[in-house]
């Protein structure tokens, strides 16, 4: 079954074709600057590598593009486009309607849309490009798999916010949570390998960094709330503060609404900290001995620890944590600073494991140590491919 | 040493007048709705207890009619104010200027006024108490005891927040902490008790709620930050929300900042969950069966349980949790549901040590809890007088 995996933003498109059940990537890319002057297209084969610049007006043009160069003859993978079997849409917000991977049809298209209200960014694009899709792979199965889906198992107690009854009832101002298509494949990933459903922690430090708690497979709680600018401490956001700050900085300092709002989300984190956002810029920096640096990687990793005790609580134990995404793939320097002093919590990193650079499923804590301490790529576009292919063969 | 302590906000004066080192409570009461047509006086000593409505214009006023009752010549417990030793004035906010106990001089006041720009409702009514004090209690020590000063322990880690630099090295943006005065006395009753200095987390549930970790008798981290508004679910206060929702109430549901902060400070917390902001009448409405008084409960109670694991990730450890104000001393309802199915962290209750009501330092762990629960009453006017005394005497 060959499933094209689509996420789409609001001037971007990417694409990655997947052969199911063998996971093999067949073809990837991306399109972005939808709309500008002049756009770039990349398209990636096991034998092909192009990349172009050409004015692309709209994600219709865009989709169209991508399916000639799939079909063409030169280097294309595909003969006609009824060869694709579904596409998988990666859809952020699916609100409090989709605990699960769902045929996109008429209803949930209007789902998605009423859900813009939310995700002015994301949720109009991912409609966009649904459209398109329609079109263009006429005859394949449309898919829509949510990034708060997996987020929709998290008790009242813990998605509900302590403000007025009727901002939850109404207006759905609660926690979603977000990265649920990455937590869901780390997690089962880990419960694979421990052979065991399991209290476990994941913990995705990428652009976006979050944490989820997870008991007998299931999110329970996550650091990220209504939208995903709290919890952790990322490269541009803020993640948790007092919100008192933002009525101070209104009130006393003079700033507006938005202009706080755009403090928090892209002048905050490692960067208003550091003055980089890039953690391999932060942390060369910081061994050069740069004081800023030092302190940012340290706040970060101290507020991840505290989250870890904190989700230790809410499942009243704790079996293992997991290190997912760019960062928490890569950076030993992080996880060694968030795993040291831990033994409180059964947490004992190895410093010799946690330096080897390895792109598989690995442990990193010591032979006596009571938590496992796991890194484990994601893979969100294989999630979306193996959902898809679930769904559809049910 | 007799010494009066004061509380002097906006509208009103609180008093105690204490002798020191016996802790003796000669005489207490406080006066209300000063500058409104009608102000309520109270006056209690171990013979009298005098409750009158009148006039009082303003605290200087105020502050006088209180010295005439000290010195009446038939309810009074002075006869000149000159018998009084010292005046102690709890002052909110210290900034990052005062790590202690402080006489007070002109530049204290100018540092104290200095600060009102964080505490527009605490700080002026403080200075215009020490200014009438000053001049009624002329040959007094007049000292101030903050309440944040007890968290200036608080590593650089802990108290700065992901945001630009300069919002802390120019805006002084950064975590106080509050109610330390509380935290103080409870935790050093703590230390006395276990007989020795621990890892500690004191939970302070009264009016405002908040909770400190306390390592080695010092603070180094605690739920309220810049303000007294985030962390613990309080009566009408909404503790840590997603701030992203302050943006979506203004951006997109049309209110104003100011309405958003009322309704997070006036209209949240327990009153927002369940249309009760007492917690005796939530308890009551959730033992007859109300599920929004019982979830407002469990809300509570696991915020209060995901900061214990926190605390614990942050000292790497826990050796005892101690309940205090009106509602931790009080609440076996809210002890039980933060205490059960905590063993993780080595915290058992004893369910019946649990329902026992007393005045007194007590256990309600079982005999085999490895953390220490404990109940102690907290007396912040017994602190004050004591950091006063000690001041003095050095």
């Amino acid at each position: 079954m060959k499933i094209i995996i689509i996420n789409s933003g609001s001037s971007s498109i990417k694409y990655q074709l997947i052969n199911m059940p063998t996971k093999e990537v067949i073809c990837s890319g991306m399109i972005d600057r939808i709309g500008l002057d002049s756009s770039n297209l990349t398209y990636v084969t096991n034998s092909t590598k192009l990349e172009e610049s050409l004015p692309i007006a709209d994600h219709k043009i865009g989709l169209e593009k991508i399916a000639e160069l799939l079909m063409n003859d030169n280097i294309g993978v595909i003969k006609t486009t009824e060869e694709i079997n579904a596409v998988g849409h990666r859809v952020v917000h699916g609100g409090s309607y989709f605990t699960d991977t769902t045929i996109i049809n008429s209803d949930v298209k209007e789902k998605i849309k009423e859900l813009s209200i939310l995700v002015p960014l994301h949720n109009p694009a991912h409609l966009l490009g649904i459209n398109v899709a329609e079109e263009i792979f006429a005859t394949a199965k449309q898919v829509a798999v949510f990034d708060t889906a997996f987020h929709q198992t998290i008790p009242v107690v813990a998605y509900k916010y302590a403000i007025p009854n009727a901002l939850l009832t109404e207006s759905k101002i609660r926690v979603y949570g977000f990265h649920g298509i990455s937590h869901k494949y780390v997690s089962e990933k880990a419960i694979e390998y421990l052979k065991k459903s399991s209290k476990i922690i994941s913990i995705h430090l990428g652009n976006g960094c979050s944490m989820t708690a997870i008991q007998d497979g299931k999110s329970i709680d996550h650091t990220m709330g209504f939208s995903p600018s709290n919890g952790l401490i990322m490269g541009t956001r803020s993640g948790d503060i007092d919100h008192s700050l933002i009525f101070y900085l209104i009130n006393t300092l003079g700033y507006t609404a938005t202009e706080v709002n755009n403090l928090l989300l892209k002048e905050s984190g490692m960067l208003g900290l550091t003055g980089y956002s890039d953690l391999r810029d932060i942390e060369a920096s910081a061994e050069k001995g740069n004081i800023d640096c030092q302190l940012a990687l340290a706040m970060n990793a101290y507020r991840i620890r505290k989250y870890i005790g904190s989700y230790a609580a809410a499942m009243n134990g704790l079996d293992a944590i997991i290190f997912t995404a760019g960062i928490g793939e890569n950076s030993s320097y992080i996880r060694k600073l968030v795993c040291t002093d831990m033994d409180y919590f059964g947490i004992e990193i190895d410093m010799e494991k946690n330096d080897i650079r390895s792109k598989e499923i690995r442990e990193i804590n010591t032979l006596n140590s009571k938590t496992k301490i796991m890194v484990i790529p994601t893979n969100e576009e294989v999630e979306i491919a193996n959902q898809v292919y679930n769904l559809l063969l049910n």
